[in-house]
């Protein structure tokens, strides 16, 4: 085999299960070549991710270690996803009666939703989550796709109860948007207690969503490691969750704009914003 | 820069994007390298997938052509796809009262939802579909993997009328197993009249669910290329859908027995099913 064709072979394995810790002598045998070999390879790799600014390598040293690839994006990266995203949701022929934004075809795209999962990837990393949870419907591909660029499992809080899930833990909580009671709730054997966990949603206004899933899992004894939401508005500036992270932020809708004013979100760029992260 | 590091980002670009059609003067100028350097490339690409029996490099010829990924699986690693899917979702502890089996943790990996979205599309890309479709909410991963794995949309149907949608066309059909009436819906501007639609699900066994979708697509005047769902139920043999396919086959379930009966459908290893396809 040439070192294109090893080269070809290692990248599908590395990105068809990203997060996955392969073993150097697993790879080896794979590939049919010599440790030294490999190593070239994997070099030639991580060159080129380097220059994308677009993936990256992760060496585990030791007897039990080896390479593991996860999709992150530099931060300049980063930013252009955010306002390529940006781009595509403000035409004005979203907006909706209500001042709603029709977003169903981007957060449901494999593309769009590929790119937001790996943005909230490259933004949590360092809180070290071992699992993504969303509540249905809307951020499920968003939450998979994250979970996938993290290596990570994703566990998905239901609105009701299934006989399907086996036994369940559930709560009701207040939606502050509409003011209604609702329930929440997830498989017993979904979570473990200590995990750290990832909240993602597709849309924040007064985070009583967002709320509702940390205190369903502070129910089953599991960590929020962060929350990241693709859209925030920018009012009410106060959420019932302390601490979160959105790509975008949207301002007062009127039904007759001339665009959705949808705006990267302040930390995208590198300044501080109004929680200090 | 050498062919390893090339083909390392030519790799990246294709299976970040599965189906997208990159031009070959595209990804000429952005290695850097002239056209029969990039040929030579994507040739090292073509062997390593042929030898793995995994994606397919797919070219297009004239002016607007250029090569695409597609990751397909051959027949045989289908098989074993199939397999390892029966394997995972067998053991004992998954039977639920009621005889249900828990499923969720499996449909909602982004590996395995991964792996059966390159089962499906690897067995649906001959009917051209160039929409997967399915409904809330257990389907959603499975449909957005073998959207990706396609290069095409996804699209959600709901089991209600949602604001955020914009306007909607919706049914009601009977769910053949608890013989209740459900509503269907989906967002006009979600779907083109004309489209081809691959109708995805976790879960068959009377097929009400399946053939409530094909109404609604009907109803919107979208064509259903195929329908593919991950488990379907021996009995009853009559569903009511009359063409589909599945990858595996749940027996009767009884409470206390040892394994989950689950088998691969009989066209996974290449014998006529039932319905003769």
């Amino acid at each position: 085999m040439t070192r294109g064709e090893r080269v070809a072979i290692l990248l599908q394995r590395l990105m068809d299960r990203p997060g996955w810790l392969w073993s150097l002598a697993e790879l080896g045998t794979d590939l049919g070549v010599a440790k030294s070999t490999l190593s070239e390879d994997l070099a030639a790799v991580r060159r080129a991710f380097a220059a994308q600014g677009r993936g990256v390598l992760q060496s585990v040293p030791g007897p039990v270690g080896g390479v593991r690839y996860l999709p992150l994006l530099s931060a300049e990266r980063l930013r252009a996803a955010v306002e390529q995203l940006a781009e595509v949701l403000s035409p004005s022929d979203r907006i909706l009666p209500g001042g709603f934004i029709f977003m169903s075809d981007v957060l449901f795209s494999p593309y769009w939703s590929a790119l937001i999962g790996q943005c909230f990837a490259s933004a949590f990393l360092p809180q070290a989550p071992d699992v993504v949870v969303t509540v249905e419907t809307k951020g499920i591909p968003i939450a998979l796709m994250t979970a996938r660029a993290l290596g990570v499992p994703m566990v998905l809080l239901r609105r009701d109860v299934r006989v399907t899930e086996g036994s369940s833990v559930s709560i009701n909580y207040l939606s502050a948007s509409s003011g209604t009671i609702h329930t929440m709730s997830v498989p017993r054997r979904a979570l473990r207690t200590g995990m750290r966990a990832l909240v993602v949603d597709d849309f924040m206004k007064a985070g009583g969503t967002a709320a509702g899933m940390l205190r369903l899992l502070q129910e089953v004894g599991v960590q929020a490691a962060a929350v990241g939401v693709v859209v925030a508005t920018a009012l009410p500036a106060h959420k019932r969750v302390q601490e979160y992270r959105s790509l975008l932020t949207l301002g007062q809708v009127r039904e007759d704009a001339p665009r959705v004013p949808l705006y990267p979100a302040r930390w995208i760029s590198g300044e501080p914003d109004s929680k200090g992260v």
